[in-house]
């Protein structure tokens, strides 16, 4: 159990550390966006560098502090703040904000642990270049925490989570050690993978200070389609069908539920069909190679799939313009979401055979609790569902909050039964280290208490997360 | 350190697992391929499912025995052996050898520890799909050593190494525990990334009996070129041309001295150009889409090349049996290698943008030492090289074997200092354990070692590999 940041303790802290150390904590950093969760700490640490990081946490290591590594805050399950006492140091990485070096021949780029992930877009771009991670939060994310939460978002399809996109990484371990994993190197077997044991690791490992990150050449011609597809099976048919084509770059489902909400919620989305359809998916393309033609490929995938039984009416976009249409209608789903009011929404995955049972099963369950709306979307190619869950129409969430915590049990049982993931890319954080005590497999659940033993024998690495203090 | 097997032990392993256990072990499990590896063994073990992993591992740890996890034999670094007291257990998984299913619609395959690679490219090409893990020993290499030690092969450019093309895995941990990570999802965020923890441990950390693996659409169209180039430096110009264009499935660096050694050795393979340039790459190209053509993708490849001074000549094979060809000449340079018979053979890989450095000092390094000729070649796009010493022409290699140890050295610490690995894809195995030391990160070095005695406190699992015993 870590001790108490006392008066003394603090002032030694600030002279180790000059100008990084503040002890009146903002409350911007004690809150998280959606105001779920709330946090304490009893100083807040702004390293400029890794040898400021590692003095930081030699001294917590020393006096047996407490440290919440902060990146941008905007983690979805409260992975980055703890109530708990002792209050922690809070240690965020927003002055470490450098990118170190673009190797542009390499598609390699350094970016230290607090860069934000929109910064490097745009340095990715400047070298006609692309960094695929994206995600709703890229304007406030950071490295770092991206890393530790192994961050997923809509390219995960075509180009993996997010420690598929990192070669190798720099980072400050519990004992105040600094691991120079800086690796550049596509293929490098000398050891234990301490890369990936960090990434995803959530800051109770250590703390991600930099990485070299994957770049990829921009996509030279890119197309979208939205296909009417009978439901979740044949449109998981309809993925390989286009994954046989090649280029598919996103495959994401949408619910006529979804669609009828866009309109609920008052958003200013154009309603592609006439009649909304019960499912659709909206297929992105890009192809490097500039003799592609996304949209005669879209066409002959209409036609196949026609064919086959697999869709019967479809948009495909003619230009960037309604490229970017059939795009905000997606990405419009979350905010009318937000503006309906789930009771549960859940982030899930499952092996893609098991969706279509999943969806059935589900439904009926959710059915029997009460006369419920149901908001299934995601991207269906990685298999990963948001399955959120609303009151009937015209009423209102609070009355049918009770319900909540018993739907969350139930579907959560129901996707570890198919061999699904009760947290597809949010991570545990402090929301699901109970379901994790539930559902995890004790063998794995025992060695990472061990790991976590062996490296931070006296559990100063934000405490509570992923696993329950020791 | 373990305890002997005694004679009472022995017995009473017999009768826990029937028929499993063999005291007289056969010579072929004590040699590697090559005969530079030789160990010794107290008993055979081979259990037929991974209860019996369980069994055999759960009296291993509670006896104190050691085990040498054993697949099939390929390695080529000695982590499959080893001669130092007490002899092990040798747990062989060649009788896990099931497919226990194809999950065709999510690209998966399950297939056992003991599973050859060879059998799981002809299950996958049975479903039209495709397992892209190849190298040399596919023939007898198994899946749960394939994964221990995160082979690497031809295909690592395009969908990386096996590490990358397995979703989840079934183990053994060293207490004997079943890890149930059997997962055939995409996107899993609940935990620390244990797969990835015994992928590459060389069986130091428990024993793999099972994974998920991955499988790609076969692809439609395939080509391939051999252009020459001004050098490496070039060559890694004209790598990023060709990913710009896409479809690059291998970039193969190959040396002037390497087509030399094709004649000196007698292979009947045919020089593609009237005179030996000092550097060529053969780059091949998949293309998932029907539509594409590979050859006039190669032709314009070959146009904007030559303009940017990137080439000057070259070959584009016009069917399946030219491109065969091409990849004949690539994949003879190692026999080619074997017969003129190297002092020196080198593992490593670079950050793309060093090789060129990296050729032009270890030349000149090697040059002090002696005449010795350089055949420099391999998987130019991961930046992987064998770079591999011979004795001057006519000359044997007996007379130069004494500078060798010096030239690894020497090779080794320029590697280092240019951020590059000492081993790409062979793994540490017992021959790299001292240039781990000397080498590895000290912070690194010290959290394997944490990580190894919290999940193997009494030290069974492949003693002395990877880490020096305790």
């Amino acid at each position: 159990m870590p001790n108490d940041l006392t008066p003394e303790l603090a002032e030694t802290l600030g002279q180790r550390l000059p100008g990084a150390v503040t002890l009146k904590v903002e409350e911007g950093y004690l809150r998280e966006p959606r105001g779920l969760w709330k946090g304490r700490a009893a100083a807040l640490v702004r390293p400029s560098n890794v040898d400021e990081v590692a003095r930081a946490i030699r001294f917590a290591s020393a006096h047996g502090l407490a440290v919440q590594p902060y990146g941008g805050g905007t983690g979805l399950v409260g992975g980055q703040l703890t109530n708990c006492a002792p209050r922690p140091i809070l240690l965020s990485l927003e002055r470490m904000n450098r990118l170190r070096a673009v190797h542009r021949s390499e598609n390699v780029l350094i970016a230290e642990g607090g860069v934000i992930l929109a910064d490097v877009h745009a340095a990715a771009a400047e070298h006609d270049r692309l960094f695929p991670l994206s995600l709703a939060s890229e304007g406030s994310a950071r490295i770092g925490g991206l890393l530790s939460t192994n961050a997923g978002g809509v390219n995960v399809l075509r180009y993996g989570n997010a420690r598929d996109l990192c070669l190798g990484i720099e980072a400050v371990l519990p004992d105040g050690s600094i691991y120079n994993g800086l690796h550049r190197l596509r293929k490098n077997n000398t050891g234990y993978d301490l890369r990936n044991l960090l990434i995803g690791a959530e800051g109770t490992l250590g703390i991600i200070t930099a990485a070299a990150l994957r770049l990829f050449p921009r996509p030279a011609r890119h197309g979208a389609a939205l296909m009417v597809v009978p439901g979740p099976e044949a449109a998981l048919e309809l993925l390989a069908m286009a994954q046989n084509r090649g280029g598919v770059s996103a495959f994401e489902l949408i619910s006529g539920e979804g669609m009828r909400f866009l309109g609920q919620a008052g958003l200013p989305v154009r309603q592609p069909f006439g009649e909304i359809p019960d499912w659709c998916v909206l297929i992105d393309i890009a192809l490097e190679n500039e003799a592609g033609d996304p949209q005669a490929l879209l066409e002959n995938l209409f036609l196949a799939g026609s064919g086959a039984g697999l869709t019967d009416d479809g948009v495909i976009a003619q230009n960037t313009g309604q490229r970017a249409e059939l795009w905000k209608l997606r990405e419009s789903i979350p905010e009318a979401n937000r503006r309906i009011g789930a009771i549960l929404s859940n982030d899930i995955s499952l092996p893609l055979s098991c969706i279509g049972a999943f969806l059935g099963e589900a439904g009926v369950m959710v059915a029997k609790e009460g006369p419920f709306r149901i908001n299934a979307f995601g991207h269906l190619g990685d298999g990963n569902l948001h399955y959120n869950i609303f009151p009937p129409e015209g009423e209102t969430r609070d009355a049918y909050m009770p319900a909540a915590p018993m739907l969350r049990k139930s579907i959560d049982a129901l996707v570890v039964s198919l061999g699904g993931s009760f947290s597809a890319e949010h991570g545990i954080g402090r929301a699901k280290v109970e379901v994790l005590e539930r559902h995890g497999d004790p063998a794995a659940l025992a060695a990472m208490r061990a790991i976590k033993t062996a490296l931070d024998p006296r559990g100063i690495m934000n405490p509570g997360a992923v696993l329950r203090r020791g």
